[in-house]
């Protein structure tokens, strides 16, 4: 049987993943007249005296939605909110599992941008934290914007931020490993959408000053009559290629220090890698088949790489991310999930392994390894409460 | 301690009432393969094939969302959606506890009919079906409606017809015990807001053709230029008061047999008991404090009486009738709750006490009686079946 077939057995044996409930018994007329009526009325009346009691006295500081329109869904692309459930119940229960936080999947049926934002806002009374996912870039990002200035929880894109933390989480160990200096690093971004402008804005606070970006149509540079940009194409362009260069992948990555792919299978030729810098460094991200195969990047010369796989070294998996973030963020009583946060989470990640652990087939620390929640939550949680945006 | 203070403590010490947990191991690679990337794509493509696969490989044929706007909760009235949430969550977990359905709480932050009714529609497809809460009427009829004709999913208002089904449930059981037939029954309904509608709408469908209904204002009659009516006043004036009579409660009740209050604490007097024909069944369901308390009705002639309280005999509590409705429901497969399932549900709880048991003081069964879930689910579903109403 394949991971496929076993995949679909599970779900169909288990109808699903996730299950509510109680916390409390309710199992005789004492019990039920606690938790239901007529005791309930006076929490009830609690926080309709102080809403900010609503933490205090139910579930919702530690709820999180993982919210869908099922627009960009894996590999899958736009399948519908009833073909994403399945992905998103499997978020639900890694929050849980990894990170304790509970978490109910809601696939929506509408991909209108202003329809997800109100939908949003109007579920916002009863929940902790709201985490997107599988939304289509550049659609995630303005909607993600937008509840970030709209409402006082945090809000959160896995798919464009995820990765992003732990590519740089993989960054950090990869030249502190190498004891080189990332402020001289010239990194080529592969994959403008929701994870590779995320990456490349989080590259950008590390420092990294000489970044290229590409998407479909080569090297994204200034604006010019012979294209159309929509608005995050325009960001990128205004914040990297500095020298205005042009050209396709091939001419990007000549002269680079690292490669980070969030785009497809097999497009990093090894004779691309042969051009790059002495000791470069790959993030193949594309899944299942990265950029180019570990063991060719290798070959050709890289030093360290890193994939989507599990089957691999260095593996870039966002469970690494979201469920410590989301843990300290709601700890802390965060109003929302800062730039900031998301640069402790990667340093809290790459700080996991000690220096003298570092390999280059060991700069990120494995998806099951138990500490990392912890660190990651604790990371989180000190620079929230001294960014002053806690509740 | 009181009870509003034990509940007050229970609820702080366990941060609220529910917990989502995962059905599936999610604790090394391989598991984590199966229950999330690559192997979640299986049932994703399966679904995106045929979406109604959505119910053999995911928890949406078991999901059921408790939806308010916190617009009438408890007898707190418009407390908003922050404070509504103990009591939603209460409903999740007596939902889970009584019949097997998981159930999530969304508190919505509007009250604005076609925003609740378009919200519902936008998350229908990752549920199974909504159950409508704490909605003040005659909104919740509206919405309730409109979902009922929109979707595909049971959907139920469950402060409508709640009460209704245990209501109807013991008069079904007192006039058995009373060897009398309710088609010859004159019955007086007051109260004509959420639950009120639906208890004269199912007592319409046992027989009874003398009723009733009584609101602020007294007996509803015809409309006239006197006084405005909302659709469901209107609606009502149209299905009781069959000889056109005005007046105020004392004038209804003179020579009934039966009187269901949703109303309010004392309204109706030991006199107007009196006035009432010989051995007649009260329903004071005014909560905390119902309209006649119960050792008053007997003394002043009454044989049977019922009320929401705990701590009185033929407590009338709608947690004996939604569980198992449900899951009569989604078992089914159905696509909407009828009237017939309603009433099926009725008959069921009627019937778990044998003619032989019952007794004036014994004519609803104990909330935690646990054969009930299980016999109204399968009459539920027994006629869902019939009806052809099932995916």
């Amino acid at each position: 049987m394949s991971v496929y077939e076993d995949s679909l057995k599970l779900h169909e044996e288990n109808k699903g993943k996730i299950e509510v409930v109680s916390k409390v018994r309710v199992t005789c007329k004492e019990e039920l007249s606690l938790a239901y009526s007529p005791g309930v009325a006076e929490p009830c009346r609690k926080i309709s005296e102080n809403k900010e009691d609503v933490y205090k006295y139910t579930s919702k500081g530690n709820l999180v939605a993982v919210i869908t329109d099922g627009s960009a869904v894996l590999g899958l692309g736009n399948i519908g909110p009833e073909a994403a459930l399945p992905v998103m119940e499997g978020k639900s229960i890694l929050f849980k599992e990894f990170g304790g936080v509970d978490s109910i999947p809601l696939c929506l049926d509408t991909q209108d941008v202003d329809e997800i934002v109100r939908t949003c806002k109007l579920l916002a009374p009863g929940l902790g934290g709201i985490n997107l996912e599988d939304i289509s870039a550049p659609r995630c990002v303005e909607i993600e914007t937008r509840l970030k200035e709209e409402l006082d929880i945090p809000v959160f894109h896995d798919d464009q931020h995820g990765t992003a933390i732990v590519v740089v989480a993989g960054m950090i160990n990869a030249y502190k490993f190498l004891g080189r200096d990332l402020a001289d690093a010239k990194v080529v971004v592969c994959g403008a959408g929701a994870a590779g402008s995320s990456i490349i804005k989080m590259v950008r606070e590390l420092g990294v000053a000489d970044i290229l970006a590409l998407d479909v149509d080569g090297i994204i540079a200034r604006e010019d009559a012979s294209r159309e940009y929509d608005f995050l194409t325009k960001e990128l362009s205004e914040i990297t290629n500095k020298d205005n260069v042009t050209g396709g992948l091939a001419e990007a990555v000549k002269g680079a220090d690292i490669f980070i792919g969030v785009s497809a299978a097999g497009i990093l030729k090894p004779e691309m890698v042969k051009t790059m810098n002495k000791d470069s460094v790959i993030f193949a991200m594309a899944n299942p088949t990265p950029e180019i195969m570990p063991e060719l990047a290798l070959e050709a010369g890289a030093k360290i790489v890193g994939t989507g796989r599990s089957d691999y070294p260095n593996q870039v998996n966002n469970v690494l991310a979201f469920p410590g973030l989301f843990r300290g963020a709601l700890d802390a009583g965060a109003k929302k999930i800062t730039e900031e946060m998301k640069m402790a989470a990667a340093q809290g990640i790459a700080a996991i392994l000690k220096e003298e652990e570092l390999r280059a087939d060991y700069i990120i620390p494995d998806a099951f390894d138990e500490r990392v929640a912890r660190v990651v939550a604790d990371s989180v949680m000190k620079i929230a409460r001294e960014q002053g945006i806690c509740r």
